[in-house]
């Protein structure tokens, strides 16, 4: 005879919560961890970096297509791919999850096993989280982190910058197109580029995270620095799925997908050598992609001629 | 010939988030606001607060039941109110709205407006956020804070201290009661208990605000503190508009009802004279409602005649 799963209404919201706590590491930085009405955490000595993120179920992502553990790890490492932007350290985490009550308790438990073994590898301690009833399930991760030397924004692009992005583009647009239209994907996992966002911090004029899309997220930064950029297509980093998939389009593709958490950022040209010197120890590839031009700021991806393609959207907005 | 109110869709994501980001309060700590992949705030050199929560449509609240500022009120106050029982600072806040793209965006204007304006009466900086779509309306709201100079937790409570309780309990109870059965009823403003929990924590044992209501809270504080407690059921300060509606079962009702966020703290009796003095600063009532025990930790509610009271629910759980 087969068991009902335990669901959450089995359960209870304490009694999951009290399971959950028990199971989550405890780091050298928290004073006082989940189970209070605060948490509190050790001060640092530079700016603290602020960050939520949100994943809706039916949104951001189905629970067929990949397993709670995996999203678990989705929902914090958007968080800890905008500490990487702008150079910092994650510290803390909180988990807010809200959950339809028939939701069986072990597919949250498997989310939070999945977030808190990332949290333990990226030296972030879970300091607490909220749980609440809900028709969809959505998981909102705060990270509070330290910033490093230089605080790396978004409005610091030059005209005469080059323009560079981390790893390469269109893996996550091309599993998640072929999960839409019923095929079998997997979504890569989101990167983890800590270590090359505090490394590029140290070189960079501005850094952002992609992920409404190459295009979208570059438009980004030129409005912040008031300037505008070219892409070539040709350069632009091609995940080898998206690539095998998309074939001939699968530049134009990767431009606008979305989702990729790789770093885009701007320096001057007199930085190439640096970066080069950098490069072997940033985890992943580094490709110069483009430059910062003067004008109103828009983006324009140019082909192999230099002319300018017309794309139809530029990347992803929740409501249009 | 009416128009159609502009909805989320209508406006787009980053237009929305553009419209709102221009009307924050931008504080002092700030030194990167909304807009960047994180937010920067200064360091502090007191230990950092966190704390997490969301409410959600048909479960926290209902459009229908109170105006969109009030909504954004009581989102960042049930925060405030986790700071307050810690005898803690607000700093920073962050807001992740999810909502339905047909939503009138003017409601998520005037659910940021009404949040911002308490914000800024509590000095605390609106730093960032997230907007994605989904089928029910949630805000999960963050707080950062610093702590006072002490960190008062659930955990201090020793047999033989007082019980005391801010304010009056079960308005909100009585209110929304009311609401779900299809009468008219008006629920009150969250207390904000700030410069009460920093005043309280100088003196008491142990400090927690009460959400799930007065006897699952202090159930919390028991099994932290692990220690048994008595409330004496005619001591326990009922709100008005409870009393009103439910006549001679009002206490036992207010003391399970939830959503009252006033501080519910333990100290020992020779406290008395120190909380008698701070009263009149507190800015509400201050009033023993019963005592700590030894024992294993179960909460008592007793009669007039000190008889244990049965209690079909203690309070509030999102599943059970």
């Amino acid at each position: 005879m087969k068991r009902r799963p335990q669901a959450l209404d089995d359960l209870g919201e304490h009694a999951w919560i009290a399971r959950v706590v028990r199971r989550l590491p405890r780091g050298r930085l928290t004073l006082l961890g989940p189970g209070d009405d605060a948490a509190a955490i050790r001060p640092t000595r530079r700016a603290l970096l602020l960050t939520t993120d949100t994943l809706v179920e039916g949104v951001h992502f189905e629970l067929g297509w990949e397993s709670p553990a995996s999203l678990g790890r989705r929902a914090l490492r958007v968080n800890l791919s905008d500490v990487a932007a702008m150079g910092g350290r994650p510290l803390a985490a909180l988990v807010a999850v809200a959950a339809p009550a028939r939701l069986p308790a072990a597919v949250l438990d498997q989310l939070m096993h999945g977030l808190a073994g990332d949290a333990r590898r990226a030296g972030v301690d879970v300091v607490g989280g909220n749980l609440a009833a809900a028709r969809q399930l959505a998981i909102t991760v705060t990270v509070v982190g330290e910033s490093g030397r230089r605080l790396v924004t978004r409005g610091g692009a030059r005209p005469g910058d080059d323009v560079w992005v981390t790893g390469a583009l269109g893996g996550d647009g091309a599993a998640v197109r072929a999960l839409l239209a019923g095929r079998r994907a997997i979504r890569p996992p989101v990167p983890i580029r800590l270590a090359a966002g505090r490394l590029l911090a140290e070189v960079v004029r501005a850094m952002i995270d992609v992920s409404d899309g190459l295009i979208q997220d570059l438009g980004h930064v030129c409005r912040s620095s008031r300037v505008a950029a070219e892409v070539d297509t040709l350069s632009v980093p091609v995940a080898a799925a998206c690539r095998r998939v998309l074939g001939a389009g699968a530049a134009r593709f990767a431009a606008t997908a979305g989702e990729d958490y790789e770093l885009l950022c701007t320096a001057p040209p007199r930085s190439r050598d640096r970066l080069a010197r950098l490069a072997p120890r940033l985890g992943c590839r580094l490709t110069r992609i483009g430059r910062i031009v003067a004008g109103r700021p828009v983006v324009r991806l140019l082909d192999a001629h230099g002319r300018s393609i017309p794309l139809r959207r530029a990347g992803f907005d929740h409501f249009r």
